[in-house]
């Protein structure tokens, strides 16, 4: 068998939109004719992925009538059955329609909420249907250019209340799906609400339902504010909110690139997947990427195909990394472990801070101590180039 | 009396650190004397100013003698009863000498992070000394260059240890404190924890006593990220946590630069201005800023001056703001009230749902009508710019 | 006459993209009709432009047969001549089609090469016959994301070449136009060549008629990459090479934004205009920007509006700048008219140079005199803000 | 021989400043005590180093004597003679001083710009004195945080003359010297004249010498705007001007980090040394970068000997590029040697003019042509990860 070749238990996802992509960029029109769902289905089945995923639109065309959408659903779902392919998250297209211009969830019109509440439960019965059990929002048009125009506490609560909304659906038809919130800094808005995943997971601490609420936090997202993904998802797992990830590649302060997962920021995706892999993260490692428009649709088949082996020839270095004698050595000479030792020993009563309070400590032979993070970089790099 | 003169009502304060400053960077020497913290408080205390605000180590040298400690504080106090200023809000520097070269609450080595809380807990006893009311923490050497070298789980728990164990020796104390956390994407780490507002808030709700905490947002810190800080406010004011506020100005994409308030970003520090004044905030307006490293001891007074006088302006125009009816009429057409009206009149319950479900909206007209921001930013331009 | 009511002495334009700008963008659908280019002409020669300027394709649809061509043209000319508007610039669009997805004058196949260098011939036409006397090169498509695919010193070698056919064929047909190269960072492709002001300048000295090639450099370009327009713009003015010059507004870091002019970024637009109301330039101040997407057609109208009223409110900030004492009290303690005298009077001859190798210089004072730059940036601020 | 060994013919410098950087960062003291200039030109020497390079205050503190200077001299001169460590490159410190504060060769102060030009000659002596061959300018303090306070126009024409008073110096003396400009966007100052490669370019077509002045262009400085590092190289290649390079690490939109070559961005270090190689580049291999503040001596050892390496395994990668049959057969689908083909095979006369003109060019075939740049990156990738 040829090495770094996807299986379906490798839990690879690609949304229907990421293969499909048409190569539609702001200067230029499409460049690739559409590709049909099925066909994106039992290709990447092909490939080895274990499924797709998709916004309510990718599937089911805009104002489609409701025996078209059913003729639709019901072909997607034999080619999903012959391939044996899933959908473990679905999400709603509340960014393409003219409509959602000035916002969905926290538009000033409460019609266009409305809407927009209305579009999102009907995408998530569509998403129950085909056994989703994460659902994604992201609030790509919940922002603003003007700032006069739109009340930040009061969006805030529209949005609060918009996912509550969701979640008591969600409930009382009784379905087994988590949400799971995307951030976002801007594009296609000058600023877009809950910008990163910090902001994201405060806001879900003020939710009716915050235990049916998460994260799916993305490599682009984070990256475009310049701030390390790998650290952004190590503190969604430290909060129990790591509900689903979007994997790509980006490079820091540009519009939002989606490029093939490792394309850029190779350094910070080996620090992901050694994150994930070392959390036994057994989720999805869903891909929210699309082909460069150069590409043909032999192009976008590469495309898939990088986007896993990348992630396995990693997912093989984090394993390394584990076993290096030199690194632990490292690893050691740095202290890493030392980190797991409780500060106070003996907790937050009133004698541990008085031992704390009194210690002698003289600070000038942890001063000068070497931590070796030269070395060990060195070394992580190397593991990284392949030459260790 | 000249417009725009700040008096102590206005709730102006300044670092020691900000007028202290005596310009060293990166590549260059110091190029301004020290200034005795003595004579600081009296020079703020002539322009108008409500008080300063310092680290341990801005007042008392570090390694300072106790007696040579209670000396010093001695004096400042009697500064402070002469000029009628106050003190509110003390910080520790955990950042400047080398022990904390690998951290200070989240270093590897937990005699650092010991020496790190037992330096906190004094500082903490200095602040409650002088009037403080506010705890600033500002872990600027929480972070990591040499990503390997540090696991962020271990650290976040460490982080929330030592913050516990502030909270509680101010409980055990019995002081009248609460804690503000500050948080900073990068520099002088490569990659700081809690690097955003967001990252913040939602570590707090993981602590021993999260009413105890909440932030000290920074407008540059925000801004280095590109992240708007005056939506991070408003989030902040959402969630009940803005406990303090750093004023100062910042470029994307650059190096900390905590230029003089208002001197870059205007725009985002009006709509700031005008948000803090309608929320009613009575706490401190601080200024976290230095002057540039051209001046001499003449150009920081015009620094400090500048500053609260380019708030003064803008408050003025958030006056204004509200009482411009063409501004009004353009606030209508964009419909910013309606965001304040609930989505669901009915809540959450089964009817509401089913209403939702059903509702029979038709998105073509959303979909047309237009929302006046062009008119509305441009009359909120020409308000900032003084021509209305 | 209300104030800050342009006429076409102004000399202000707008492309008929701007105006015509159907709000698509990357993530949603057209949000307003197209507009006629003959409604946009007499619309904007209402609002009190000077001209229009035009891509191709803006104007007659690529594809168009000869025929059709030319009832387009002249239907166009015709309302150019009831209005009195003009077309001072024209350029090709070389990035819309499918075709040039790799590149247009550095595509890697010579037959798109060649397709590029003949549609910009026929632009150049088009834009004779319509009196432009500016010919303006954007090179949007001139770059690329997966680095192995571009010889970048082979790609000067053509886009060098491309640029002389084009200049070969101006002086062929005996035209009066020069060329403006339009630098720009990323966006569409992941790294654009010539990405800046800097590199385009460069770039012209190799060129087989560069006195015929200057620069149109564009506010959002420079400050997508964090530089300074308005020292781009006085650099290109030092080489004599400001030749057009693209207006609007963009904060740091962010996807290409082309907001309307000062809504973003004022503060180096007020620079800006001073400077080239300094230079006395003479040029046209054109507009390159869009509305937002939330706009109707009412919007538009204003978005140009007010890109004009910030303009001519800016400029008369930059003569009151000139007549404010305290300003001019200011330059003089920051010497700034002290860097126009020579360092070396007596030029770069060995007496010269003898008496700079032996001078003797304390440099104790130097270091120690301040240089009021927060007094000035604060005057200036103030001027800015319409409090002085 | 272990593989990726240093040696001599490799040509790898460092600064006396990076290895002797003693950790202090704008919010923190010095980490590491002084290492002696002698100690480090042996130790470089012993890790398979070429040379040191310097700035003046490096090896000779600021204001000393004659006497002092020759002493320090002589004995640096006997450690280069005794290990056979060569100093190729030398220049001058500008910005650490106090009297740089406002500027050095484009102070507003007459006199600050001939204590800097002054100061600039004594160091050439230097420089020339030890052997070197390029004299490199960086310009730190060329800049200005209030726009009001700098003229820039004025600033470039004193720019100018202070390079060409330097010229005229080396030509007067008679050295061997080339000069090399080094480019850098911001920090210390809000914004530096000459902020990118092309702009720097650009000027030196203006000097009185341009062929005695080239670049030096550095990783970090063009990374930090967010632009191609190895463009950026490929472009001063292109103008014949690559007269030094400086290499390290850095991550878009941060502060100046200058980490360990390939620390950070190894897709941009990779393309970077492939052009380096293939350009058979003769000169050095400057490292610019300094040790984590961490760090011990021995962790500015390992520093040292990992920049090296990581050179030395990225070459070795580039030769595989070339002897690859799959990156073969990928370059060849993406046409890339078709670039080097001109567009125009007969030239800029009217013949070839009218071939062009009259050309019937199909581009719907062109349009649906892939290029395959998917696989042509991963198999790239790949390549990097250690994989093929």
């Amino acid at each position: 068998m040829t090495p770094y070749q996807p299986t379906p238990d490798d839990h690879f996802t690609f949304g229907l939109w990421t293969v499909g992509n048409p190569g539609r960029d702001p200067f230029g029109h499409e460049t690739r004719p559409p590709i049909d769902p099925v066909d994106a289905v039992v290709r990447l089945a092909e490939l080895g992925a274990y499924g797709v995923n998709l916004h309510d639109d990718d599937l089911v065309p805009f104002g489609s009538r409701a025996t078209e959408r059913d003729r639709i659903v019901e072909r997607f779902r034999a080619a999903l059955a012959d391939t044996g392919m899933h959908v473990p998250m679905a999400t709603t297209n509340l960014f393409s329609q003219p409509v959602f211009k000035e916002g969905a969830f926290t538009a000033n019109d409460a019609q266009v909420r409305r809407f927009a509440v209305q579009k999102t439960m009907r995408a998530i019965d569509l998403g129950a249907e085909l056994g989703a059990t994460v659902y994604v929002m992201w609030g790509g048009r919940e922002g603003v250019e003007a700032d006069a125009a739109k009340d930040v506490g009061a969006a805030l609560d529209r949005y609060a209340e918009a996912v509550n909304l969701c979640c008591a659906h969600i409930r009382d038809r009784g379905y087994d799906l988590v949400v799971a919130l995307e951030p976002k800094p801007n594009e296609p808005r000058g600023d877009i609400l809950l910008p990163t995943v910090g902001h994201a997971l405060a806001f879900i601490d003020e939710l009716e339902w915050p235990e049916m609420v998460g994260l799916n936090p993305e490599f682009a997202h984070e990256t475009m504010s310049g701030l390390s993904f790998h650290h952004a998802v190590a503190q969604t797992l430290w909060h129990g909110k790591l509900f689903h990830i979007d994997l790509n590649g980006q490079r820091i302060g540009k519009y939002d690139q989606d490029f093939r997962f490792g394309s850029e920021g190779i350094r910070d995706a080996f620090h992901l997947v050694r994150l994930l892999e070392d959390a036994g993260w057994t989720g999805m490692r869903h891909f929210d990427a699309h082909p460069y428009r150069t590409e043909d649709h032999d192009g976008v088949w590469e495309f898939a195909r990088g986007c896993m082996r990348t992630y396995l020839i990693l997912k093989e270095k984090a394993q390394r990394f584990h076993c290096d004698p030199e690194i632990a050595e490292a690893l050691a000479a740095a202290k890493v472990a030392g980190l797991r030792e409780p500060t106070s020993p003996g907790g937050l009563g009133t004698a541990s801070l008085d031992a704390l309070r009194t210690a002698d400590i003289d600070p000038s032979p942890l001063a000068t101590q070497g931590y070796g993070h030269e070395r060990l970089d060195q070394l992580v790099t190397e593991l990284l180039l392949g030459v260790r």
